[in-house]
């Protein structure tokens, strides 16, 4: 695996991390079909812990196996596959080394649905060693009463992780009582999250495309006064990568709630027009039969490669 | 103990775990009548502790004897015996090897009863080693409000049982105010319930039979969308088994509040039908007279293992 | 020292303990006036802690100081003496040897009186080992709202005591919200309590008489079916030891509220005739004169003994 | 330094302790003019961090300054000097070995105020142990709802002190939600708070000075019913003193509200003719003008020494 | 780097410190243009996190990026740079040993915004070391209802950081429901939170200038009997400093709220003129366009060299 300049720059960002940890980010960047141009495309399967079997997998039913998701992130190229201890376990052993891993260390379900979610650490460092992980993966909720504990439970992580020369993954997701349910997804708070998630230490930052609500009135008075561009998504996406250490740190990127193939599509353009390194996309592909979501993935990656507008 | 290919075939599915693990699984599915099948019947008794004396044992007073259980789980030919750390300490020297045991981590009782029942973590996995136990056993309650820390006390258990070579059995029993009272056994939350333990790293996870009952909105939806079977047990249970990984775990049943032999007979057939792995069956089992308790778990086995419909 | 019949047969119920642990049982049951009858009369001093120094010895001026209660144990020929940490290290040095010991790991006080008494741990196993003691001592309260914490407190104290080679002694006090003021003593209760107790592990369980009051409907439907015996004092003590593992447990018993003499006596007949294990008794012995404390305790071990009716 | 007869009878009271507690304990009996007489004389400076810098202070400038205090207690011939982490560490260097040092191992302040004051942990046995100290000190609330934690805290501190042959001062200072106002400086809670320290395991308690005012119901029947002597301040220091192990513990006590200097005087004589082993009197000499305050502490010596009335 | 007369009394102050602690007070007092003066000048840049990326950084561009605060340090010939850890990973390697760096181990966020705010640890001594930090910062909110969890952090933070030869600068906010609005810059309070983190070890303390309100009721009447001189600005230095062990522990200020560069300069020279140790200051300098910052902190370091009035 030879480093390119693209992947070197942005790994000379990391210049503080160990070589352990550095390899691990290299492995991610340089894998599938994305490797080397310092794009990334992530499936992401949490979501029958999240929000339920069924409702996850019902669509698809093949989707209920784990070797489902692991077999079309390693078809479609993909540059890692993320998922609770369960999932990586079940294809672990029988994929070792085909695609990288991120071991996702904290779950939240919905049998009891808090306004101030917590989630709970479900795996760990060790986990992650054991099972051939190249980064661990850990949600946040800034915005809620009790961020605290988990900002506290994510430090531990990062330390152990950083030690154990693994790469660190902050999903950071806005919600709570601290936030309206359009301040969830409003550009100031979305930025907000991005920083919170840099400061902690975070390598790569997942947070949700954003809209042009601006949720905080002190922000708002700042956005207006310096005329802060938030008019379209690709404005929003430039703003919210500046937002982690101007560029200096990986911000990926799930898309909003619509999922025709054409949005899709338009937002990964956005993101790429934007200075976004990439996309983390579940529901939208292993929702949809293998041949589509095959399709789907194998155009945002062209148009992350700059193949097609 | 020669591995045979079905037993071989679910060993697979546990790739990811070291020797010791599989090979604690392994003694597990080749015990007793049923060993080498792929299915389980389990004696646990945690129902002293959990509902107190009298009430468990009173309808057989033998039963208050600890010795009495181990003894009717072999001769029986069961194969595994599940008790907290007092029974299990009662029995397990004197006994020794004689029937694969699980130590039961934490328990609960009803002293006072709370609408979120929390339990307590009661034993360990350094008692499951000095006691020579197969595995440790745990009980989550979704839809609790501070499931959270049951969750984050499996997950050092777990971690814990796994470097130690033990199995871990998980009881994923919904509760507490996230649900209504139908929904606990509502198949949507069993269903959830079993792909919760399964996303922390379950080896065997033990749900209650379910109802056809639907309790959350959203998941509703997807149900009726798809025409997701749920009308007969045997729909339940392969609903269910669908639902922890594809078959990928071993889920395991215990019954609903009847407790007539036949509706005992027909619930196995049931489990059998749809694709699950066995039960875990208390009460229906220690509360009769002995010899009435070795005829119905021996039909059980020949149950499940095709010798009568 | 040579362990009889009676012993040997109480000890074989502790096979999964390790020599350690078991020689310290032994030690217990050895000693004294009632040594080798399988039976035991211990001296509690922790009413000062509990209640109050004055209220505690102001009766018997003499017993503020600590040597009075271990002289009056020793000559009295009593099986051990249980106390906190204050009490133990004042005198332990000064008699090391002389009398079994139990250190009290948690005490609670009534400086601030709740509806569900928490406790606090206030010594560990390492002061016991230094201290010379054979066991350790901790109180639950089942009934009390966040029981939880106290069981998972025990159960680090036993895993740390049965490492080390000690006893474990288990004060099981029903008190708090979930239980009615006639509840704490209800003969329900009080089996559950000492079922809990040894659940969790405990060699010697201390409970308080009972009443015939039945306080959970669910175990009084138990009780009126199966017809339990609970009318005499010595059916309830019978009833209790059974429901602690059939007899495989040690119980013992504090008295009720009552403490003249011939009551005294007559809960000690009772538990002799119920198949107790003994009594340990603290304020009616050291809060009367010594020679009379002396007499009464005499008296209690001849009809432990069968020396007098 | 030869040990006197006095002080080893005192010493003869810790014979549970290790030979590096003994021996910290006879640094402070040994120490200052009252070295030997079995009697001690503290200066505590926490009013800083417990009440504020200005409000401590302002009265005598110089105070400012921790060596102040330092010289103040080495000039004056006291036992010894305790002070939180700050304070020790300014001038322990500069004055190793002058005087034996109390590091206050936890504080409070009254920035917030709440009617169940907890304190918080803010030093160490490590500290203690790397800055030279003979003893560490906690102070207890009991009394306030969350007293539990302060106990377990006190409890792990207390068993690392041991440990590491320090000495352990505990200040019970009766407070909070259990208590009326003039229940805090109750003669029956002051007994009892002193009681509570002492099987805690405290080797010196730091009380104040009582009131013959009775909180607890069940306490004053006691009080009455025995007739405790508890009209004059020397009764009610005898009672305490009596109420902590029969006089085997050290006691000392803090004054009360007054501070002209005969009160403090005659306090003085009170807790001597009681048989307290002594005062820690902080505000009431580092508040004076420093001529005065070495007067007032030379003539509290006298009177504890016998040499004037 | 030869120590000079001045820094050599200031490090004097801190005799009970390891030598490498000591070392890394003196690279700090010993950097930059104010090296040798016994003054600092501290860049902070945590308002990032603390307030949102676009509020903090808007302003100026350049400073989203972290590259940017250190250049402007080290440019300015600056004390020390602190930041968080995202901040400080990001840089530490490229500019190893350029300038000091404090490593903040706490942060807090307003998305959502609490009366009592609690931060949340989101670094370690760990990361300080492996970043090469000279020292490691904490925040505590004095004032507000759980300040105990905060003190308790500060103490295990400053025992880890002291034993690896690490300074600990405190910065010391009183807020929360103990405080009126005003209070927060109250002098009183100001100096008693200078107090407590003196008391707590920290070896830099920093807190903001004060205002001449006095906010409790016991300490007003303090300042008006002794007639503490609080009206200007140096006055309150000066006290403030005071409240700090009498000038033995270093105290630094950051601003009001008014950011003209003349009151800037003003506060500097009150700063000077009441003893203060310099000053830390953030937006101040960040916000302003590049070359004005450095004219800024140029002009306030000839203040505090007393080049200029």
């Amino acid at each position: 695996m030879k480093i390119n300049g693209q992947v070197q720059k942005i790994l000379s960002h990391y210049e503080s991390d160990n070589p352990g940890t550095k390899a691990n980010l290299a492995r991610i960047l340089m894998h599938g079909k994305l490797g080397g141009t310092g794009k990334l495309l992530i499936l992401p399967v949490d979501q029958g812990m999240e929000h339920g079997p069924a409702r996850s997998f019902a669509p698809n039913p093949p989707a209920y196996d784990p070797h489902y998701h692991w077999q079309l992130a390693i078809e479609a190229g993909l540059s890692a596959f993320a998922a609770p201890l369960g999932f990586i376990e079940a294809v672990a052993a029988d994929y070792a080394g085909e695609i990288p891993l991120i071991l996702k260390c904290n779950s939240h379900d919905v049998l009891y649905d808090e306004k101030d979610p917590m989630g709970a650490m479900t795996a760990s460092v060790e986990d992650a060693l054991r099972l051939g992980c190249v980064a661990v993966g850990y949600t946040i909720y800034p915005g809620t009463v009790d961020r605290r504990l988990l900002y506290e439970q994510l430090q531990s992580l990062t330390l152990d992780a950083k030690e154990a020369g693994l790469a660190v993954v902050v999903w950071s997701y806005p919600r709570g009582s601290g936030l309206s349910k359009p301040g969830e997804s409003g550009v100031d708070v979305t930025a907000y999250a991005a920083q919170i998630a840099a400061q902690m230490g975070a390598h790569v930052i997942k947070v949700k495309l954003s809209t042009e609500h601006i949720e905080q009135a002190e922000a708002k008075k700042v956005y207006e006064k310096y005329n802060i561009p938030i008019s379209t998504l690709a404005d929003r996406v430039r703003h919210v990568v500046q937002s982690a250490f101007n560029g200096r740190r990986i911000v990926i990127f799930s898309g909003g709630a619509k999922s025709d193939t054409e949005t899709v599509l338009n937002e990964a353009r956005a993101i790429r027009d934007g200075g976004g390194f990439g996309s983390i996309i579940g529901r939208k592909s292993f929702q949809r039969p293998r041949p589509e979501a095959l399709e789907l993935l194998g155009t945002m990656m062209k148009i992350y490669r700059g193949e097609m507008q």
